[in-house]
């Protein structure tokens, strides 16, 4: 398997870059292949903005966006990453949890890279009027992983804890851009208390690493719902008579997962 | 009152930043003091790394950037911000919902801003063993509010909507961050479907934004449980007595916010 693993630590010495070694040695001694978009070392730029688009004032950012990508004028930063994922078979996503949710340099990524006719706004060649989303569309096929570094302890990052459950924190990333572009996404993986990490912690953080890494290929991802597949209707709210009468955000998990990590 | 608007849109004449003037020019007519942190003008920098914390190359992360702000030795940009912020009686934060959060340079200034000791990591003088956070902290009696232009429409960001329900995909903002600082949090606006607008949605969206930036200093906020009133057990987990067996990110209102925008 090809895999293209997105770092987004500022500190190579750090818990992140000890896991995300380990991960990567483990999948090379598994037989894949693996590149890495470390992207602090890279030093990526963060911020989408008109200078990423060529000459396409007259448009909207969308509009424009889409025009770059297709005209082939997109930065060569934003290609090479283009490149990365189309030969990925899998894509490990791994960062530090700020504020909840990715650091800027990969939430800048995903702006950047997954620009209109590449992750979103693409139409089903036998069907122009549908948009293919939420389980289609062109990184459909592939599979993709996150993998976080959480200060908080777990049961605040829980059902019920006070932080909210992490796989309903992370839905934007998930559900709202991973999935939506169309790739299967397995159950994030967390480690907790990382910055009170000891050496039995430590060694506890890279085991469950190496473990999930493992099951990159094998485990079953998320059951999100498709969103062309019958559950939701023309205004794409989900059918009444699926989880009558509930609402938030696990109702578009088929079947009810609890958000278990692991 | 004294207004900060944070605005994260590259283009000055788009309909964000129309709806930005409508809401500033609102403020002013109403006796309102306004500053703009207008990011994209301002070049603000995206990526909180160490150039940011001077020299503490030997702490973690978040030691490094308490240390920083203790000394005063962060950079110019964030002590401006720090100083709009203090100066500040409300925040409006106003962008395009990308990938169903922030840009990064939004997600940037949060990152950069809200260091350890300022946003996060404060303590009670009284009782030092106990952190301050959710409704209580460095910037609680301070308000927020978060406006939002999307390219979806409103059924799809509704409580069954397949993009998610508005106010819980906006969770890591609304609570993990700005309640987590101890602000009070308004409910959301949205201006939905922002890429399809005509004349006659134009003027509804004005409307909507004169509005709500009226209700800043008088609107109910958000019903957030606070962390230290009792809620909470040790492990910050919801008491069982509370929305008894029920689980997701709405637990985390009180007396069960529906979650309208409105």
């Amino acid at each position: 398997m090809n895999v293209l693993w997105v770092f987004a630590h500022p500190d190579q010495g750090s818990l992140s870059g000890v896991l995300r070694d380990e991960g990567l040695a483990a999948l090379a001694s598994a037989g894949h292949r693996t590149r890495v978009s470390d992207l602090y070392a890279m030093k990526w730029k963060a911020t989408l903005d008109r200078d990423d688009l060529g000459d396409a004032s007259g448009d909207t950012l969308s509009a424009a966006s889409r025009r770059a990508y297709a005209d082939g004028t997109l930065g060569a930063d934003i290609r090479a990453e283009h490149d990365k994922i189309d030969w990925a078979d899998a894509v490990v996503l791994q960062f530090p949890l700020w504020w909840y949710g990715m650091p800027a340099i990969l939430k800048g990524w995903f702006d950047r890279v997954f620009v209109k006719g590449y992750a979103y706004g693409v139409t089903d060649p036998q069907r122009p009027g549908r948009t293919l989303r939420y389980g289609q569309g062109r990184l459909a096929g592939k599979r993709a992983l996150v993998l976080v570094t959480a200060g908080s302890r777990e049961p605040a990052l829980g059902p019920r804890g006070i932080n909210g459950q992490l796989d309903l924190v992370l839905f934007p990333l998930l559900h709202g851009t991973l999935w939506y572009a169309g790739m299967s996404v397995l159950p994030p993986v967390a480690v907790y208390g990382a910055d009170r990490v000891g050496p039995h912690e430590h060694a506890a953080a890279a085991a469950l690493v190496r473990r999930r890494v493992a099951g990159l290929d094998r485990d079953a991802p998320l059951p999100y719902r498709t969103q062309n597949g019958g559950d939701y209707d023309d205004d794409l709210v989900l059918r009444p008579e699926l989880a009558p009468g509930a609402s938030g955000l696990d109702v578009h998990y088929a079947g009810g997962f609890t958000g278990a990590d692991e």
